[in-house]
């Protein structure tokens, strides 16, 4: 009996910050010392549990905590430090765990995948390249003008770019942000540990399964439905 | 009806990374590239998790996990470059949030409580300096040449100098390392999220309690038994 290909799996969507590029803890501590500057002060686990939501929502919710209100300039402000602290911080980023053989083989078998991140496109050039992606690569980032994380948009997008339903589709990424925003999108949700959550907090958030890192993911692909 | 004192927990033995001082992540960053300039390359989350361990079963385990093995001339090096690049990135170590008035009003209310940790004494200086401690406090730490944790003589070394039986103790720490190391000595533990695990990580390990940082533990402190 022949397996019938439409009825498995058909496409991956992967956030990009702790899912494919080992950022979140450069992301964390540039957040800090950027705050800093404009006197919010935040412990860096509070902040590392925030990187993945856009950067508006980040400064906001760091500076309500400690009791303060940032304006429009300081948190411009604080926004573009933080991407000059990151650079310094993270000049070249790492790709993760298996996660450069993990494209190249999605490629090799054309299963349909793409990044959704809350990043703007000038900021994750780096991490974009070190993952040698060819230029075909569907990206969708927070420069399209649609709502970051944890709004389901940049999902939908990148998933209707797949030209996949939702239903046959799963989001990867490492934050209970990326969860929420596939959970809006009606899509199920793969967690990586390679972003430092803890497993339970990515399955109590609602992911279908949880991962060491991409090279554990790619490993057990065929257990999620997926033809390679 | 007058409570019986001598029934309430006695006293406190803190881990100092990630548990008074927010300085786990740094710790995180200069061992990943301590570690790469002697060729083991590691993801960040893998060795945010074993951050409070002695340095030199950390090292053991990220060159195990690639299938490498370092020399003894490697890993001084590799622990030599972790202690410079750490200074260079975290200058100055900053107090967890409500660290210092915690230990102020545990020392006024003459709570016993001490420090230990596998950090070696020159190394935690400017963590010590940074929490504004007393000359007399109680530091127990990795040059006594007590084996470091997850082996418990650090916790008990500590006991002992405060005086009390274990079963008065708490020990607070932010990581699994603190709570194998604690039940190894017969003391309780209570787990703290400022060092970035998660709360169940730190449940199963088999912490009594969890708390989010240094003020929500003091917070809470009556509620541990302990007599401010």
């Amino acid at each position: 009996m022949n397996i019938c290909v439409g009825s498995l799996m058909k496409a991956l969507i992967f956030d990009l910050d702790g899912t494919l590029v080992d950022t979140v803890y450069g992301h964390a501590l540039s957040w800090q010392r950027a705050l800093a500057e404009v006197g919010i002060h935040t412990d860096t686990a509070r902040l590392h549990r925030r990187i993945g939501m856009a950067g508006e929502l980040l400064m906001e919710e760091s500076a309500r905590e400690v009791g303060k209100q940032l304006s429009k300039a300081k948190m411009k402000a604080a926004d573009k430090r933080h991407a000059e602290l990151f650079a310094r911080l993270v000049p070249q980023p790492r790709p993760l765990c298996g996660a450069v053989l993990m494209l190249q083989q999605l490629r090799k078998s054309r299963i349909a995948h793409g990044i959704a991140t809350s990043g703007k496109r000038e900021s994750i050039q780096p991490a974009i390249a070190a993952l040698r992606l060819s230029d075909s690569a569907i990206i969708v980032d927070g420069s399209s003008g649609k709502q970051a994380k944890p709004a389901p948009d940049l999902f939908i997008q990148c998933q209707e770019r797949l030209g996949a339903s939702e239903k046959d589709c799963f989001v990867v990424g490492d934050a209970t942000w990326d969860i929420l925003a596939a959970r809006r999108a009606s899509i199920l949700a793969i967690g990586l540990l390679s972003g430092g959550y803890g497993e339970d907090e990515l399955y109590r958030a609602g992911a279908f399964r949880v991962y060491r890192d991409p090279a554990a993911l790619f490993q057990s692909i065929s257990q999620l439905g997926i033809p390679l």
